[in-house]
Formats: C-alpha cells, sequence, structure tokens
C-alpha cells in the first residue's frame, strides 16, 4: 500500500548509473541560471518604497533612482568578482567550496550556515512574492495568501521528489517572457513618460494612510499621515532592502560544469549578461516608478499597479489589448519566481550534502532518493521555509530584512576566499585579479554591515542568531561523528574474543510460543540458560510453575515477584544479579513477540516487552532477541 | 528524567497488597455516591426551558412544572427498581453486571457499552455545566469556556492517575454545601413568592431575542421574536431533556460493598433519601422558576439568574450578605459538578476493566498502574471527554440530547434483567419484585423511546449509532482473542523440535562492532554463517572485499548489490532464497545496530536497520537480534 502509493507520487526509482548530465547553451543556461537573480525585480524596486513611503511619504519617490544607482554599482562590483570565481573554480565555487579551500574550516562553516539560511529565505520570499503577483491580479485571493504559498511549496516539493531537471525546456519559456514582459512595461512607461509626457498616478490616499498606520506613523487632523523628514538610517534601510536585488547571483558560480565547452568562458559571458538584464531593468523599473509615482502597499504590487496604470486605467490605455499585457505580466512573474524558488530546491540538499559528506550534518542528507534527488533535504527545505510563510503571514516585506544578511555574509566569504587564492595561485595578471575580489570583498562586507545594524531590530537579528548557532551544531555533529568513528576504530592487533553466553527466555504464561522459543534458545548453546517469569502475586507463580511441570519444560524457571506490577525494573535487576556471577558473559535475552496480520491487532497486545527491550538495549553485553510468533489471521488457520 | 517527572506527578508506586477498602457510613456514601444524580438538577430545569422558550417564548414556562412532575413520577418508579437491585446484588449490581447474569452476552454488551458512552458523557457534560457556573458568575470568563473545561479535565485526570480515592473527606462537604445552598435558595424563593409576593424578574429581552434567533425563530418588525405554539413533540423534546435528572442513580447500586454492614439495607437507605433530596430539589427550582420567569439564556445560568435576583439585585436583596450567599452557590455547584465528573473517572475505568476482562477489550485496561488505579481506562476517557467539550464547543445544552439515550438504555436493560432474575430465584416476594421491575423497565423504554424519537435529528442519533458501533468492537476484540489462544495453544503430545539453524550478519563497513558481532554470531553454533553486505557501486564492494581480508575475517562474505541504493529489499530477497535451500530452518539475521548516549545522537545515524527489522519481524521462522554497539560519551572514552 506504502509503496505503491509512493510510486504513484514520487515515481518508479532510478538506478545510481542513470545519473547524466546535458550542457547547457548560453540562452538556456542564462534561463536556468539566472531566474533567482532576475526575478528579485520583481519586488527590489518595492521594497525600497515600503522603507520609506510609510515615514516621510511620496517624497521618498524622489531618493528612489539614487539609491537604485548605488545597488546597480554593487551588482557591477559583485559580478566582476565572481567572474573570475568562475575561471578559477571551473567545477563550481560556491562560497562554501571557496571558503573551505582558501580560508579554512571556521570560515566555511559560516559559509555554509549563511547559504542553508539564504535558500530557506529564497523559498519563502520568491513564493510569498510570486504569490503577491496573482493576488494582485486577483485581489479576492488575497485572504488565501498563506495556503496559496504552502499550495506552491507543496507542488515545488512533489516535483522535486519526482527529481524535477533544471531543464532548459522548463526555464526558458517563462524567464524570457517575464524579461520581454518587464521590457515591454519599462520601455513603453519611458515613452509615455518622456515622450507623451503622461501625468503621474493618483495618489492613493486610502492606502497610503492605512501602510502609514500599520507602521506606526501618526494621522493628522484632516486625516492625512504626519509624515516626518528623511534620516540617514532610513535611507540605508531603504538601500539594503534594495541590496535584495542581487541575490542569486552565485547560481552561475556554481553551475560552471553544466555549461558547453568551453565552460568558463560560456559562463562568464553568461553571468555579465545577467548583469546587465539585472541592471538594466532594476534602473529603468526606477526611473519609471520615480516619474509615475505609484502608491506602493502591502496590497498591490508595485509591477501590477505600473502595468495596470499604463495598459489598462490610465490615458495610455491600449484597450483590450492592455488586459493580455497585463495578465501576462503577472503570471509571468509569478512563474520566474515560483523558478527562482524552485532553484533552491535543487541547491540546498546539494549543499547540504556536500556539508554533511564532510560530516558537518546528518549522513543521511548525503543518501539519495528513489528518484537520484537528495530526498531529506528537499523535504527539510519545504518544511522550514513553510514555517517562515505562516508565521511572517506570507509578507513578502516581513522576510526581506531577514534575507540580506546570509547573502553578504556568503559574497564576503567568498571574495575574501578569492584574494587569497590569488595570492596562492599567482597567475597571470594575479595582482589585477587580486584588486578586483578585495573591491568585491570590502563592498559586500559594507553592505552587511549597513544590513546588520539597520535592520537589526526589523528582523535582521534572526539570522545574526540563527547563523553562528547553526555552526555551534555544524561542530557538534562532526565531533560526534568523530567520536563514533575512533570509538570503532579496530585496534591494532584487534581480537573479538567469544564471551561466555547466558541466554534467558521471558516467559508470561506457557504456550506453544513459549515452547518454540526455548527450543530456539536451547540450539544456541549456551554455556547458561534461565527462563524468568515476573508474576505478581501467588497465584501466578503457583500457575507458571504448574505448568512448567505440566509441560516438563527442561530449562530452570526463576520467578520474579513484581509488587509494583512492572515487568522491565524486575528482569533488569536479574540481570544484573545474573551478570554479577559472571562478570565477563554475554547475556542473550529472549522475548517472545506476537507478531500480528494488522497493526490494529498488535494495540491489542501488551506493549510493556517494549518497554524493557529500550532498556535493555542500553546495557552493555546485552543483547535482545525477539523470537516472533506468528499468528495468522483467521482465514487461513494453519501456515 | 521521565522516571523522575512520573513519581512527581503520579507519586510514588503503591503494591498490589496496599490495596484496601473503607466502608463508609450513610450520610459519607450519600456524598460519595449522590454526587452525580444530586448535581443534575443545577441544570435538568434550564434544560427544559432551553428547548421549548426560543420556540414558544415565555410562555413555555406554564409547562415547566407539569413536565417536572412527570420527571419526578418517573424518578419514583427507578428508585424502587434500583432498590431491588441493591438487595439482589449486594456484590454491586451495575447494568453490565446485571444483564451478563441475566439476559446473556448480546443484552451486556449493549449494557456496557451504553455505560462507557454514559460516562463520557457524564464527564463532557458535569464539566460543561460546572464551568458555565464559573462564567454565569465572572462574565469575563466565558470565552475561556472550553479551555477552562479542558483544564477541569486536566486537574482532575491527573488528581484519578494518583490514585483520588473517593473518600467521604473530599466529597461531604461540597456536596453538602451545594444541597444546603439550594435548599436555602427555593426556600427563600417560595417564602418571597408565596408570602412577600415578589414581582418576577423583568424579561431580558435582548437575552430572549438573541436565543430565538440562534435557534431559527424568526424576528418580528417590533425587534420581538414570532414565538408559534407548543406542540406535542416539543413537549416530548423538553421531558427528555428533563428526564437526565434522572443520570447517575445507578451509582449507589454499584457501590453497595462499600457501605457499612448490613449494606444492603444501608445502601437502599440512601437511595431513598438520594431520590427524595434530588425531587424535591427539582420540583422545588421548577416552582421558584415557574413564579419568578427567569430568562433563560446561553450565558448564564438559571440558578445564577435566580440567586442573583433573590440575594443581590432583587426587591428581596438581603445587602452584602447576599453576596456570601451568590458565590457559595455558585461555587458549590460547580464543586459538586466537578466531583460529578469525578465519579465518572472512577466508575469507567472500573467498568472497562470488567469488559476487558470478559476479553471484549484491550487487556491493557485491566492493568493497574503505579497507584493502583486503571491508568490507561482514565486516560482513554479524559481524551475522548475532552475531544466531546471541544467539538461542542463546551456548551452544556449542546451535549445534552447525546446524553439520555445512554442512561436509560442501561436503565432498560437493567431493570429487564431484574425481571428475569425474580422469574428465576423466586424469592419471597417475587412476583411483588417482578411487578416493580416491569414498571421501571417498561418506563425506561419508553422513555428511552421518546429520547430517541424527539431528539434524533438534535444529536441522539450519535448514541444510536455509536452503541452498536461499540458492540462490533467488542465482538471483533473479542474474536481476536479467542482465535490468538487457539493459535498458541499447546496441541496434544506436542514437542517443539530443533530446526536447522542459518545465522545471517549484516555488514556496512568493517569494524570493532562487526567484528564482535561476527565472533557472537559463531558462539550461536550456527549450521550456516553467512555475511551480508548490500553495495550500491563496485568501489563499496572493492573496499568491503578489502577490509574482509585485512582483518581475516572467518567467515563467508556475500554481497549484495542494490542499485536503488535500499537495504531492506535486497536482504529480503537473500533471506528467501536461503529460506528455499533449507526450507525447514531458523533464520537468525544479526542487525549490529549502535547505541548512544542521547536521543539527537541516534537522529544522526541510518535508520534504515529499523526499516529492515520491520520487514523481517513480519516473516515466519524469521529472527532478528540487534547486537549493540554501545558508543560512550566523549568524556568516558573507554568502559
Amino acid at each position: 500500500m506504502y509503496a505503491a502509493l509512493k510510486r504513484l507520487v514520487v515515481g518508479t526509482p532510478l538506478a545510481s548509473s542513470e545519473e547524466h548530465h546535458t550542457r547547457l547553451g548560453r540562452p538556456t543556461a542564462l534561463s536556468v541560471f539566472a531566474s533567482d537573480a532576475i526575478s528579485s525585480t520583481a519586488y527590489a524596486t518595492e521594497e525600497i518604497l515600503l522603507v520609506m513611503v510609510p515615514v516621510v511619504g511620496m517624497v521618498a519617490l524622489d531618493s528612489l533612482v539614487p539609491i537604485s544607482l548605488v545597488v546597480a554599482v554593487l551588482l557591477t562590483i559583485v559580478i566582476f568578482s565572481y567572474r573570475q570565481t568562475i575561471y578559477a573554480y571551473p567545477n563550481g565555487g560556491g562560497s562554501y567550496v571557496v571558503s573551505r579551500e582558501n580560508l579554512g574550516r571556521g570560515a566555511s562553516l559560516i559559509a555554509g550556515a549563511a547559504l542553508l539560511v539564504d535558500y530557506i529565505l529564497t523559498v519563502a520570499v520568491s513564493v510569498s512574492a510570486g504569490i503577491a503577483a496573482i493576488t494582485s491580479a486577483f485581489d479576492e485571493l488575497s485572504r488565501y495568501r498563506v495556503p496559496l504559498c504552502l499550495l506552491a511549496i507543496g507542488v515545488m516539493t512533489l516535483a522535486n521528489l519526482r527529481g524535477a531537471k533544471e531543464s532548459g525546456k522548463l526555464f526558458a519559456p517563462p524567464v524570457y517572457t517575464y524579461v520581454v514582459s518587464l521590457a515591454v512595461l519599462i520601455g513603453y512607461g519611458l515613452f509615455e513618460v518622456f515622450v507623451k509626457g503622461i501625468p503621474p498616478i493618483p495618489e492613493n490616499v486610502e492606502s497610503l494612510v492605512s501602510l502609514a498606520e500599520s507602521h506606526g506613523t501618526a494621522i493628522g487632523a484632516d486625516g492625512y499621515p504626519l509624515f516626518g523628514g528623511l534620516t540617514l538610517l532610513l535611507l540605508l534601510r531603504a538601500f539594503s532592502s534594495g541590496a535584495v536585488a542581487l541575490t542569486g547571483i552565485e547560481a552561475i558560480s556554481n553551475g560552471v560544469p553544466a555549461f558547453r565547452k568551453p565552460e568558463s568562458h560560456n559562463a562568464a559571458t553568461t553571468l555579465v549578461a545577467m548583469g546587465l538584464i539585472l541592471g538594466t531593468a532594476f534602473i529603468g523599473l526606477s526611473v519609471v516608478s520615480h516619474n509615475l509615482k505609484p502608491t506602493v502597499s502591502e496590497e498591490e504590487t508595485v509591477l501590477s499597479i505600473l502595468g495596470r496604470y499604463l495598459y489598462l486605467d490610465g490615458p495610455s490605455s491600449v484597450g483590450s489589448f492592455g488586459n493580455v499585457l497585463y495578465y501576462v505580466l503577472q503570471f509571468s512573474t509569478f512563474a520566474i519566481l515560483i523558478l527562482a524558488a524552485n532553484t533552491a530546491f535543487a541547491d540546498f540538499p546539494r549543499v547540504s550534502s556536500i556539508i554533511a559528506g564532510d560530516g558537518f550534518l546528518p549522513r543521511q542528507l548525503t543518501n539519495r532518493g528513489d528518484r537520484l534527488v537528495f530526498s531529506n533535504g528537499i523535504v527539510t527545505l519545504a518544511v522550514v521555509a513553510g514555517i517562515l510563510i505562516v508565521a511572517f503571514g506570507g509578507v513578502t516585506s516581513a522576510l526581506i530584512p531577514l534575507y540580506a544578511v546570509g547573502v553578504f555574509t556568503g559574497f564576503t566569504l567568498s571574495q575574501a576566499g578569492m584574494v587569497l587564492h590569488h595570492r596562492r595561485e599567482r597567475e597571470r595578471g594575479w595582482r589585477r585579479h587580486e584588486v578586483i575580489n578585495a573591491i568585491g570583498a570590502t563592498a559586500t562586507l559594507v553592505v552587511l554591515g549597513v544590513v546588520v545594524v539597520s535592520k537589526f531590530v526589523y528582523g535582521a537579528w534572526i539570522p545574526v542568531v540563527l547563523i553562528p548557532a547553526i555552526v555551534v551544531v555544524f561542530k557538534a555533529i562532526k565531533r560526534h561523528y568523530d567520536h563514533v568513528a575512533r570509538s570503532i576504530a579496530v585496534p591494532e592487533g584487534y581480537r573479538s574474543r567469544r564471551k561466555r553466553h547466558t541466554v534467558i527466555v521471558l516467559v508470561g504464561n506457557v504456550h506453544r510460543g513459549v515452547l518454540d522459543a526455548i527450543t530456539y534458545a536451547r540450539s544456541l548453546s549456551p554455556d547458561r540458560i534461565l527462563a524468568v517469569s515476573v508474576v505478581h502475586d501467588d497465584d501466578q507463580q503457583r500457575a507458571i510453575e504448574e505448568q512448567w511441570q505440566r509441560y516438563e519444560i527442561p530449562v530452570e524457571l526463576r520467578t520474579v515477584y513484581s509488587p509494583y506490577r512492572e515487568l522491565a525494573g524486575p528482569v533488569m535487576k536479574l540481570v544484573d544479579e545474573l551478570d554479577e556471577e559472571w562478570p565477563d558473559d554475554v547475556i542473550t535475552v529472549i522475548v517472545p513477540e506476537f507478531v500480528l496480520a494488522h497493526w490494529w491487532e498488535q494495540l491489542l497486545h501488551n506493549q510493556s516487552a517494549l518497554v524493557l527491550r529500550a532498556r535493555l538495549r542500553l546495557r552493555p553485553n546485552t543483547v535482545v532477541t525477539a523470537v516472533p510468533i506468528h499468528i495468522h489471521p483467521r482465514s487461513k488457520e494453519r501456515y
């Protein structure tokens, strides 16, 4: 039953030998590896505004383009840094691997913890932003936000357990549809603003008031919020939110081996193309937003507000074709964000299997499931991301402060590692490369500091606490495995020695199963054999002794009195006593056990043998043997 | 840790020999056995009104006294019927025992199922009514109704697991305080009404409208409900609700052996006293209610409305002393209802242990816990009653329709059994006794019919379905135990025969634990021995074969290839093959198993051995032996 269900849901198993790779061309590779990075254009602009608008009002829009330019500069620095990683690590250079090779174990564990936190947040943020694209278009779905997010995570989990390949066939259409949709939106917006000179979107006062209220801004007597002025800290917080646009850049450097030859060259070109798309789209969107002044809200995304105004409601409306443009924009936004989340479903299990392979995570995470995927990692990611979605109500802007800390920790460690790499390798042009990576490391470290300080109380404290905590767990797990390995190592000249052999058969009252168990026990050629019965009163004792004589059982019977009607305690005491007589023997306790056809039948039998077995298990030199008494279903009375 | 916690919560264990009885005098026995019956005065009058008032309005109060008189007649009949049971069954005559002796197995199982359902509802109804007494006095607690009910059940569960004795010391003060409080309320009420002539309580229109609305009665244009006229069915439904006043009468006939000598005589006298108190209070309360016309509601109990009016708010207010009278009334109502629920905590486990002793319920229910109580029964009762409370929102009137079916089924079977008892025994005056019990059986059967018909759609269908379903389960359990007993019976001349003995040691890679496991396996003198290693690829195969040679292990190694990275399947297949070679042997599979100091460490090791063990267990002629590899905490590296 369980097996059939599993086959249906997960698919037929794949043999280890069936693993193979198909190499990707550049356009396909762009769609596969860049979905995470490019999809952040769907929320980065909005997140900048959502930090400032509730405090200072629509004036915030004046700071949007400058902040975006700073983010774009940062993007350029990081892209050039990673270009070098791609050439230096043609087999894939994630920040865990790069820090492990160059910075040593401590740094690599921090990078690993940051990466895992990151992937979890990629799922939570991308899914919640993707569902926001849907609920922006279909307002009546808003109240199902959390269930819809969980549904999306559930579908991705199943797809990945079945072994969804990151295939170009799947990724290319939605990614390029989104890129084109976004280009059309920005292009048409710029044309309408600068050529046609359309007016900005009318301010949505109701939405502005509710946003201001929910952020604690006082409302004046005229019903309009009493906005304050811009502060440096507010600008830094807004910048920190915009910096999440850089998430996902690392993906290409991880995936170098999947490119067609020459791998590094193709990957580097793709990386730059991705940077150009991401940067252009991000700045373009900021300029359009600056001019059209959408009133950001937690109900509708900025992309949806802009699309609705340009295509449908505004003076530039294009009639019923506008509907097509608008809905294609919203659905492709949803699709690219789900693909971005799906990237984490491939990366989280892969990275955790590498970390587990090094002994810092449970070994089970290195097990490939029936479909050659790391099933345990997939399920772990889905559960933790689902918990985050529920805890933060599926609201993207609530999750953003948690997001950037892990990302920039990874960037910093990876670039710092590259600096040391160049110094060690001293390849051609290493000094120039070193400078580029040093700039990258410094810039991302500064941003990390800005994010932590400006967003600490808004949620950044969570990864700040969590990442070191995960490192502590990594180390504890490693210590455990090392300890076990030392404990079971075979010492030089070790000879396993036969010990004397005591067998105890546990007996309730005498039936066929007990007679068979005693025959089995005698066949083990024990040096000493004993049947033990735990009795609660004299009647029970007389009964068992009488049965023993009647069946002429050729084994000594020892009855143990248990005044508190307990099984395990008195048996443990007896075993201790026997052990003291022969301190060097192995004691085998035989527990006859009913095996029934149905699980509910099992519930009808006493479970005290389970308790006894759990306690005996902890005893040194004690072996527990379950001799089954098979009770067959009534229909086939005998076997 | 667990043991220490259990000691703290449950107390130190008691030996079987520590069980003893203290005999109770009549006044104490009345408080111990009558709390269930007498406590129903706290809600019976109100439940009659809650059926009629939402449909016909305050006119319903005119039918209150007639209905109460019919209930009182029924009470008298049942009391006289049970008086005879007390004399006929001095060792305790519950309806399960009486029907088993006189009506046979089928009837006794129905009675047993009805009793169990009954006790569960006693807990649910009494606790919800008890908490209603508290929330009536403290309005702000209303919204915590369900958590408060669950808290009360939790406290009772703990108290009963500790082995709360039904001691007079505990029961007498609250029971008598309630009886006196109720007598004062009724006496003062009658005096004020008939001597002083105080006016009725002003109608609470708001409360009346909300009650009518929630029962689907239309509201007129003037905002007042459009009440209809009385129908026979409505009167029967109201009577059915009033009939729950009879619950708990059986308690004394169950408890005869606990009385001082002459037991039957004392018990019979106590039964009549209980009937007098119950009947007088019930009719008195109806007369007072009829005259003061409290507007029943689901927010405040009738007792609380009457007490508030007479002592505090009305023209008969007695100043600050009224506060004392009112709060003593409410708290003693709460206390007696909790004691009534507690009665079920003693009776449910006792009855289910009797039924389990006959083989119709899981044997575990006959096990006495550390404190000589039937712990499993107590926990079962608490969980099911808790589920009912949550499902019905802790609202007494929603639970009442479920209650009476079980009670009157038990009455009918018990009295019918007594009729047959008299015919068989033909004791002195048996013809008169027979007539009394026949009247009792007929009257309660008629009431059962009335309850089922009039309340079927309001919830009575639940016990009507549930009681037969429980009987079906009883019979299935009995069939199972009979089948097991037949299966394990030792046939005449049975000789358990030594079989040939194959031992398989499961090996991952070679370490000290494996060497020890192989030594142990060889010490079992097998006829055939084999080490088995499951490998996923050629590298693993070479590695294990190389280790085998290096350590010169004197046992044949068989490697099994598992392309799907699975352990259990290939091992099962190998065992099947071996079994075919020697069809008559016993196969012992030795699974070396890490035993770690902490549970979280166990999670770090592969659980696939557990899956294997579960599957091997189901195989005939297969014994699974866990040879522990003890890994000691790091602090004490060697033992």
